[in-house]
């Protein structure tokens, strides 16, 4: 078992203990592909030092021009390789893993890439709603760092994020429209029983899509107002994607 | 001969008589198939009649509500089908034509779909300054009817909609900025000579994203300052993605 991937995620106190849709991409992709691995929990304020540690290279700049380092990240002790971000551990894991199911079909890459961009764009107005409830559910460590380095972003405290009242409906319904964007796409070309952006073979595309509502249904959770109303979006879409999908959700 | 397609388009004085790029979207499907048909040129006034007497039924609206006719349409005798939009046409291209090369190869429609939603989004900046060049190459009775909805769409007089000075300088960047968006999704995934969005195999998005470029040079001509700026953006990415796709621009 020394061969094993090691998986960098973030810890929570919601049921299950993932929740972060980042990480959650590489969960998905991991267990798509039947590829083993452990998972090691790492909270906020220790991402740095454990990415350094293990040599990592980061793109991303905080707001003072320094390195960003986040999660999702693995270690692949077979090729000695450690890195960082969902869509670079997917390419990873689609070259190193050639016999796994494809996360990019050929010929899918750069569809899939511009893709991905019109969902980020799309679900721009969902922010607003899960970073205040997302820090409910970090353990202390992590919560004092999630709310510092956000109220510093948003130049407002976590509690003053959610919109209220008519402002609240209005964006509301603006989350619901992006969702039905997405529900627009996917009936596209499709036969029965297709309901993945291929058909019926899951994509990337899909994990990252199906991360983003698990993140709702983790911080809200099942009985809620909230995960109620998404399942019930596009004549229950959402809820049939993800029970497609909840053979990949698995926690180890 | 009879049972050619008709294909129905927007004459101007542009060489080569074709320069919207979407009726250049149908145009490249056809060639790209290798479909025979014709052209018949339409000017902007008598699109309506034109479509309403092909029983053409459309999903756009006039601000005042009524039905808005767009071209390109096509009318196919060997069914009795009368179409307009370019992807809906492509559609029922691929699926009448089924020994033609697909433009939506399988497992790609919804894929193709967010891909050109993105394409699109990205392609914001671009309309200020194309559309009032494009006024310039209509023929007199199209001429007033595009200055006229255009105007009243902009609440603005057609020659003053390009920004000038220092806004000129920012929103053409921003338009430079929108194709090297547009490049870093071609980049990925691909092998030496791979240059389009599936690899080797054009599809639907590569036409889609030749017909703007093609529009622009078209509008400006290619020994204009606008078209040397674009052919030299991304290491010449545009000049030869334009290249092969040359044999496709066909005006028959």
């Amino acid at each position: 078992m020394s061969n094993l991937i090691t998986f960098y995620d973030i810890p929570s106190t919601a049921p299950g203990n993932a929740w972060s849709p980042n990480t959650c991409k590489t969960r998905y992709s991991l267990n798509f592909k039947g590829i083993p691995y452990k998972t090691e929990w790492v909270e906020y304020p220790d991402i740095e030092a454990v990415c350094r540690k293990l040599g990592i290279v980061t793109a991303y700049k905080k707001e003072d021009g320094t390195p960003l380092y986040t999660l999702p990240a693995i270690y692949d002790p077979s090729t000695g390789t450690a890195l960082a971000d969902s869509i670079l551990i997917a390419e990873y894991l689609d070259e190193k893993y050639p016999e796994t199911p494809k996360l990019f079909p050929p010929g899918t890459r750069s569809l899939q890439q511009a893709a991905l961009q019109a969902f980020a764009s799309t679900l721009d107005p969902l922010w607003q709603f899960v970073l205040p409830a997302t820090n409910g559910i970090l353990n202390p460590r992590s919560e004092e760092y999630f709310r510092r380095t956000r109220e510093s972003q948003y130049g407002k405290k976590l509690e003053d994020i959610p919109p209220v009242g008519k402002k609240k409906d209005e964006e509301c319904a603006k989350v619901k429209a992006a969702f039905e964007t997405v529900d627009g796409w996917l009936q596209k070309g499709k036969g029965p029983g297709e309901s993945y952006f291929m058909g019926s073979t899951v994509c990337f595309t899909d994990l990252v899509i199906a991360s983003y509502i698990l993140w709702v249904r983790k911080i809200f959770g099942e009985a809620s107002p909230e995960w109620q109303e998404v399942t019930a979006w596009s004549d229950g879409r959402w809820a049939k994607f993800m029970k497609g999908l909840e053979k990949y959700e698995k926690v180890v």
